[in-house]
């Protein structure tokens, strides 16, 4: 049987921008890789293709790394007792840079003159591949092909006496986005890129100092949210340490930071808080900026679930129209299907949706999603929902047009293959045969944050992928030959 | 590690009453097996414990079990081409009778004199055990500890000469609830007993017929709903018949119906059709009664999700008060977690729910869920509220008190578990520690199934789990003793 | 790449007859199934495709059955824990009748109206179809394809009453050859067909009585050997008592022994005491009367490992010929290798056998092997011995030319692939291209075994596979249709 | 259970020495993976915990590494479709330096500046601790605890220009036994420590070249035996050139080679040429010695199977008395089972090794072993002999005492725990219970070698293990407390 035969289904779906990465961190804690388990489980959204953890028991560190969810990889007693110490990191993982095998997956270590060192890493570095032309050219030897054991590298060459100064010196070498957790003998080191790219959060529990990607990860252990990591700050815990003794370095010069803002829109758990906002309180708004935009006369307004739902309250809120279930998720989904004939149509979003038929049926119904990637799962869905009897379909997306690349560590289809970058909006309705389709302006998202408007000159966030607008230069995607030069040399473990 | 110690968490909770099985058919498919696939992982939130497929290719039975999933166990291309044929009929499982080990994982399957003979069941025979003990005095050997297996050799063993004629007999001698989905040489036999306790749906996709639990298995196959199997019927496809040539039969006297009600308050998805009712509607229905019923002042209404979510829309709709997901569900568990010391309390419903702090704080709102059966949960939930800064929490639930087991195939913990045996609703408050808790009448809720109310001589629903009246003599239920022995007879594999 | 690519050796030649099964029983032993995982290990060379243990607890019986050796199934702590109690039966096998799948694994289970009842079955029961389909007829459901399972069957629908009585009762509706130990609640009961055609023997150690296939199985736990179980004889070992209170039985009229004498020239392990007889001995006089009837001028004689060392140092002493590893076997075995294209020869023979080339070149050999099966292992041996540079090359045979199936229960080709029965000993030579071939006499394979000559009238061993003289009735033989008959009707499970 | 209850065998036993490695190389074949699974499968009695091979296709290097046999890991299309190219090298270990974890599963791999390199070693580096511990002051990264990759990074940062240079400039700086197997995008290079300490051998299958660690591995792949590989020497494979283009280099100055004696006593294969003796030839040699120096008078002979095998043929051949085989190896070995309450003794041995009672009874034996390291197992085999009956045991060993640990790749125990060191041989008799105990001498053994005596101011062979004679100096083991450090430094993965 072919393999277009086979039909798949994500829990999140192929046609969503996908986070790369979630990472956590705590010293001083008791049971600390038990506690990463948890964390990186509520992080799972952010990276379902791999987890590791690495703890340091005092003595030595101890790395479980696994291809997979946490659950079933770090949910077992053996692997935590393997794992001792009141310090550990984890990770969870998309592949964005070197794909995916056990030697990528984080957290990574290397031996240094000075002891081990493991790091866990949410973003890219793009100028990784430059980075690392060079240091194997002065004899490094690669274990990975990932970006991040670039900076591993850097630390480990640089002249600098102490690990804290060659790790400033390494940074200092690398562009692009990273949130960083660290491990040495020392101490645990927390730090986020000068424009603050990708988020990072501190937490406390007793007296436990605890970092991750969002703050879901501190609910899920019953630590308190300190605050936000600053952009461009860089915080050593060391270990045995009060969390009163934590240090906060600032290496870099003052910039201002432009956070993702597409963790607002689609990456974020609704019940984180992020940079300082309630990750749902901001969709509601958003849903509510849409309908103010984009009104419509309808029956019923529909999220696409589950994260169209918020938005969708918003919406129905603001303009009145009742806010219902047309379309309902399984909860058993992931894997691949034998297609029976072609009898079947639609079957990889029937896996994962079905239409509520008795509700919608003979109703005019406004949908509501979060972005359009490639638009084929619109498509599906718009079908779907005429083939259970709506009378019309009105999609309304709260976002804008996605009409650009990341490169600052989100797995985005190539350009070309955006939907908004081919089309304009008439023609994506077509494409997606809604009766009309309307997306959330640039400065009605920005409003939802509770900005006035974009500022143009010095943007609040990153907005890269609606505006094209990237804060850092881009030298590996501007040497882009370099990759596939990478892929040949790499030994395939098979 | 003390098990104390592990946490679990399950899609469904361990604090619900289980749905014991989803059973499939399929007749004329050119590619039965895969059908069959899709339509058991349609009806997964059934049974997660185990699937089995059957086929028959006009000259052999072809059958794969697993423990597990749907997915995972029948999504890859070996599986099914292993199952050949243009019919197949399948079985997802909790165990309700009988431990869950392969044998006991259905279609179970024998090789009678008349051919070969797979029966798939939905149900639970009350006076399996004592039918179980005649039949081994005389000499037969079960193989498996499943009451279905009764049913089998009540055929094999039978005096009449057709097929036909012996399942009739058969199924003369059972008590209890079932329905059934078998396959013979001749044909497949659908059939649904005399009280229709369980649900079955006959659908059409082209010349081939289907049977499924629900017609969410029709939906994502492409088929239409037909019908309802009616109470006492008993259905003939034979192979290679078109969809015209199916025959009827109803072997037992006339009896009122009496479907499983809590198959609308929990059992079905809500985008199922069951005995003519809208799932999705009735339970919007049944919200708004219980707004009527029970209003009270608060700030949002919150589900707990996800079975709360269509009767706490009701409720919004009916009471004016907002809809709000004031909890957020993770879409990663189903596993176990090592508790990180003391300090993390409610972990086992944190894993699944998580509060959306932001929104909670310093609210008055009003918890919407389905049933309460141990009250463990709810307990958790309402703190998890109170934690997260709620003023006042109050607890609204769309059924009545849940106070007696059911035997017809439901796992139900013993009676003596169940919080509405044990408590009266003052004491159920104050165990859950909500600030006010009320329940729908019995009469409210066949008011939302559309009747006026509860007809109390000849009751339209099975409602013994709210009202102890049970539709059937309980044999085995009265000689409970015999259980236990047949646990001791048994072989146990490892 | 195709199958026919794919080369695979086992252990045992697939050009060599293949003993069906081993079985093991102890009672009265503290840890009886860890004493029965040790004895069937040492029974593997009679079945490596699966292998079962049973334990009674004075409560329940446990079983664990499994695909593959014993070693790896039954040598972990787990699995052990789990078979509790002091008695204990076990079986490896080799499919003869019935597909190897986990339902045809041994030991068998039935829950009889008198409890359970678990049988270990060596042979293979010549009317086993027939039986079946009489069984079948009046009701009785098979959960296996086993020929074993017809015995359980008989017993649970004899009319007698005590379980003793039944199961008497149903030996004496058997045809064919049977070794058997069987565990009820009240004891473990050993017997052996009226012929005695395959081997049963009893120990002791310390109070715990113990039964096996071979003596081996009593060295490796220590016991000590008592006597062979009696050709028709039954023996019953009370649970819990001492090894004076077991009791024998003689239900079958005087029948003249007729015991396989293949066991002596294969089958059975070397150390062993096979019907009074060491088998090494016997091998060794076979050896030396082969050179004495066929000798012949060379420079060393050359087992072909393992089996033909013994009959090869028996050769060596009689003839005055020097004994010399010539061949060396690897320890590394059983898989199947790809072949890397068709530059490497016999590759099969080679992963195995490896000609000691620097010990062959220029020298005229006697190779000695137990038998001729196919033929096809002999040719690529002899071509290994003349690409090592073998100036001449003699093969000498420790056994007669076999010329008929087995149907008592070991895995001979059907007739037609016997090289023996296509071709006389001149064509025979020819095929596998030694210089001279020849066979023991059928007179000298029995005055190796202490016999004047072969009883014509009466003969003292059933040699069926040499002289096509069987001592039964072959009723399944005679009715050969039905086999396939019953695959068509049984489930496939896959 | 605790672990002490526990018993395991080895297909080689724990109380041998084990070799560490075996190597295989080819370049030129048209399916050269599947060619290295061959060779290495037949190697595989040099190490089995784990095996490895590395393909080139001319593009990239793939390469599959796997704990356990060759057989299991890379006898199935699958892997072997994964490693394409006409180049291949591979490996099969035991643990010497570096914990067993994938990560030192060999052939290690790095992308150096000059593109992929890849390298299989059999033996040691003595001063790699010493070595590693400069690199990483440099900035280096291992990725392994090995001791094999401080040569990748030595020719990583070497200042020379060619690949070529730089793996000679590595070469130079390390101590200790290397047969290293390397491939580079250039071609494949072959060479020997300048002691020849450790084995390699070339051969020619067509135009492919191959090397190997015995020549057993050009039998199984039906390779033509060319010669060793020169102490010292190094051949360069360019990729695509025919066998006449490889060119030959020796880089080190004349020194006088030393070729461990033990592959002749134990290590290699019977089958094998080593250094231009067949083993087997020798082994019968040493017997025959052996029953020249140490006489007695006995009944039979009898080997400890199958490394006393060649040894006991010698010897009887030598003195006339019988060749036996008293003790039958099982072929059913490599696990751990549960011990049946305490009445089993020696369950170890009895595992692989059971006493031919029939013939031992009453008899006085010779035992014929290969060498004693702990003496434990000797001493159960005494035991074992005269429970079945030994009127006398005398022990004959086919090697002089192992009085000293080897540091050139072979895993002994330490010094402290060797029966020979501890004790005279009226002690290790008394030790073992034998009537006599009696080693080769020294000569004896050079002598079985076709020498008149061992030179001692320039010994022919490594002797080390029975002389204390190191022919290197050992730089980390005179720093051993180094080794404890790199174990605290070094990551555990679990």
């Amino acid at each position: 049987m072919d393999r277009q035969d086979m039909l798949t289904t994500h829990p999140f779906d192929d046609d969503k921008l996908r986070e790369e990465c979630g990472i956590f961190g705590v010293s001083g804690a008791s049971t600390a890789s038990a506690m990463a388990a948890l964390g990186l489980h509520a992080l799972q959204h952010r990276g379902q293709e791999a987890a590791g953890i690495t703890s340091w028991d005092g003595r030595a560190f101890h790395t479980h790394r696994a291809m997979g969810h946490v659950a079933g990889n770090f949910d077992n007693d053996e692997v935590i007792r393997a794992l001792p110490g009141e310090v550990a990191c984890g990770h969870v993982r998309y592949s964005t840079t070197g794909e995916t095998s056990l030697r990528n997956v984080q957290p990574l270590y290397a031996d240094l003159a000075s002891g081990g060192f493991a790091v866990a890493h949410n973003g890219n570095i793009s100028n990784a591949m430059k980075l690392r032309r060079e240091l194997v050219r002065r004899g490094s030897i690669f274990q990975s092909t990932s970006d991040t054991e670039v900076i591993i590298h850097l630390v480990a060459t640089s002249n600098y006496r102490t690990l804290l100064d060659r790790f400033i010196d390494a940074l200092k070498q690398v562009e692009g986005a990273y949130s960083l957790i660290c491990m040495t003998p020392e101490g645990m080191i927390a730090c986020r890129d000068p424009l603050g790219i990708r988020p990072l959060v501190m937490g406390r529990l007793g007296d436990a100092v605890l970092f991750a990607s969002e703050t879901v990860a501190f609910d899920v252990v019953g630590a308190e949210f300190v605050r936000s990591v600053d952009p461009g700050e860089l915080i050593v815990v060391p270990h045995g340490a009060g969390a009163d003794e934590i240090r906060t370095h600032r290496p870099f010069g003052e910039v201002s930071a432009r956070p993702c803002i597409f963790e607002h829109v689609y990456f974020s758990r609704p019940d984180s808080i992020v940079d300082g906002s309630s990750v749902y309180s901001v969709r509601k708004e958003i849903g509510a900026q849409l309908a103010l935009e984009n009104p419509v006369d309808a029956d019923y307004v529909i999220p696409v679930p589950d994260s169209g739902v918020p938005a969708a309250i918003g919406y129905a809120q603001q303009s009145g129209i009742p806010f219902e279930l047309g379309i309902i998720r399984s909860h058993y989904i992931g894997r691949t299907f034998i297609q029976p004939g072609d009898k079947v149509r639609h079957l990889g979003v029937k896996l994962k949706h079905n239409a509520n038929r008795a509700l919608i049926d003979g109703k005019r119904i406004v949908l509501i999603d979060d972005s359009i990637v490639r638009g084929t799962t619109s498509l599906k869905i718009v079908q779907m929902m005429r083939e259970a009897g709506a009378k019309e379909v009105h999609m309304r997306i709260a976002s804008p047009p996605t009409r650009h690349s990341c490169f600052y560590g989100v797995d985005t289809p190539e350009r070309a293959k955006l939907l908004a970058h081919k089309l304009n909006i008439p023609g994506m309705r077509d494409f997606i045969q809604a009766d009309s389709l309307a997306f959330l302006s640039i400065d009605g998202l920005y409003k939802a944050l509770g900005e006035a408007k974009r500022a143009d000159i010095r943007p609040q966030y990153c907005d890269a992928c609606f505006t094209g607008d990237y804060p850092t230069s881009l030298t590996d995607q501007d040497e882009a030959e370099v990759r596939d030069q990478l892929e040949l040399l790499s030994e395939r473990v098979v």
